[in-house]
């Protein structure tokens, strides 16, 4: 029975680990839900049943993450990236760059789609440090008029994340691409404009995406848009300007209630803490492991890291698979190894990660 | 226990019923895939696990339908709403109306979009007819040089069905929206240059898209469009430019093997026409029942009707639930009752439904 087999540790960079209740409960309304005769995949998004699903998970959202009725809550399709195009056709204005802070593989690439839709503004960039730390505040070139300000608050790759928030003027809304840092930790939304993310890591499956945007933000949008690229259709609809994604939106909703039953974002806070400095206190123990990014700039999702000898990075991968740990390979732009300590990844896990790697440099 | 609920015969328009013996197959595999020791949706989308799933499905669908090396197979997301916007984006040519025949509210819809992206031609209009029948193709002004011809090959409110293609230029590259008809019966895809599908109809749950595109057409997208827009940078990637929804094309997946298993297309659509044929029947002998389209048109997949006294559909409603027959209302835009019959209803269920209705009518 594959339902036996041993569950892995999964460090998954995105697809992520999910919570284990939440793919029991999957299971356990397959084929039929909740005795309506048919699975939760095969009714229709208008019909009753499934607009309690989804109106229980945007309540649960908005209570986890302090969601005010200033902002609309939207559950939309094509990842982060297809945002990274969205945001300039909807929030652009005349004569006012948009504005976006390099600190690394995600913002980089957000720069680029926004190139092609606008006069863009970098305030300023990590780069010159290769991206192991955020530029400081003092730094960013935020002068004159400003469409927007576009922070990656969590880069996935390079392992840098904003441990506290600038204040920003609030004439610029401040834009954030939480996709792998959103529900680790409270936030103070109404710092935001916008926030989006991918649901691929702390959320639910690969194919929804959350943009949680400030309602006066929505005016900005112009009519000559696509209704499927413009925020102010989806908003106007409730995100069912036209057939939504039910399964990952109902399993989004599972994953917000098992948060809920963990004791909400203060509890993942204090866990993700935890973790995070576990795996980061053996690799600054090692002599053998090394991460880059300066201290205070240190992911607690993900965790790039590198061995003294590259060559070891194989029998390293491939020893981890045999005690389970899986998911462990650096992203192909930089290599290396990563390991991401999301909300479903246990501190257990990440307990076997440090005792695996305790062993492995012991063993050379 | 829910699994053991009575499955309802379920006439859903979308998203609709799937195979039974495709939920019950991804009930076995969750929370374990195959022994990887995590679920299908946890896992790497580029990792060797996921990457055998995605090209057994691509290669299952080719193989369904016939399409040959000539053509991109996309897995997208948004919906076919979103390709009324991408179609233009990428294939409108300078000086060159993009052709549209308009046959109904999807249609209609999808010229909307192309009107905010460049000019439009409506080549014929079922309007007059209040959309009961395709425009002959005798009457359709193909004249001068076009982008495109798109076509909505099966009507999913309407319930209006291509059955027979006319034969339009080769010069002038054909594209069908047939998110409710795709893997009904078979066609030769080589008559067309775009063939795009929302999934939940026929294919798999909502939150995947199919855009199967020939591969010359890639050539005419503009550089300058965002990637997640761009058809070029979409097969560029093999259909992960970004996170595609990895179990929604897993999914996909076990359904066109489930095709494969009942024959394929020719086997489906034997079926179908049965089904159709029983359920027009049915409507044909009623004096309560009512279908408006010609019989040349009417679709295999959709059969809106009324009832003789609209006060009656609630009523019909409710002692169709009884017997669990489910998915029964009509689109809010044109109101009555709809019954739609796509692959993963059984030849059981529209006997089922025929039971019901002359019961119906009977006992009035």
């Amino acid at each position: 029975m594959s339902s036996q087999t041993k569950r892995a540790h999964n460090f998954s960079a995105g697809p992520a680990a999910l919570p284990y209740e939440v793919l029991l409960k999957v299971k356990e309304d397959l084929p039929d839900y909740h005795g309506q005769g048919v699975s939760i995949m095969e009714m229709s998004h208008r019909g009753a049943v499934f607009a309690e699903v989804f109106e229980r998970a945007e309540f649960r959202l908005r209570a986890l993450m302090g969601i005010s009725d200033d902002y609309e809550v939207l559950f939309l399709q094509g990842g982060a990236q297809t945002q990274f195009a969205l945001l300039p056709m909807n929030l652009v204005q005349p004569n006012k760059p948009m504005a976006y802070l390099e600190t690394g593989h995600w913002s980089k690439l957000a720069i680029k789609e926004a190139e092609k839709l606008g006069s863009v503004r970098v305030v300023a960039s990590g780069a010159e440090h290769k991206f192991t730390s955020i530029p400081a505040f003092e730094s960013w070139d935020l002068s004159g008029d400003l469409s927007y300000l576009h922070i990656t608050p969590n880069e996935t790759i390079h392992g840098v994340e904003f441990h506290q928030l600038p204040s920003v003027s609030s004439d610029i809304p401040l834009i954030g691409d939480m996709s792998s840092t959103i529900l680790s930790r409270p936030i103070d939304v109404n710092q935001y404009g916008v926030i989006y993310a991918g649901a691929q890591k702390n959320i639910g499956p690969a194919g929804v995406t959350l943009v949680i945007i400030r309602k006066d933000l929505l005016e900005r949008s112009p009519a000559q848009l696509p209704n499927m690229l413009n925020y102010r259709s989806h908003a106007a609809k409730g995100s069912m300007y036209n057939t939504p994604p039910t399964f990952a939106i109902y399993l989004s909703g599972l994953v917000f209630e098992w948060l809920e039953a963990q004791g909400g974002l203060e509890a993942m806070a204090a866990t993700n803490a935890v973790k995070a400095a576990t795996l980061y206190k053996c690799i600054d123990e090692s002599s053998l492991f090394n991460n880059p990014v300066v201290k205070q700039d240190r992911s607690w999702m993900n965790v790039p890291f590198t061995l003294a000898d590259s060559a070891l990075e194989a029998r390293f991968l491939s020893e981890a698979a045999e005690r389970k740990l899986v998911g462990l390979k650096g992203h192909k732009s930089i290599g290396g190894m990563r390991a991401s300590l999301y909300n479903a990844v246990s501190q257990a896990s990440v307990g076997a990660l440090v005792d695996f790697m305790v062993d492995f440099e012991k063993n050379l």
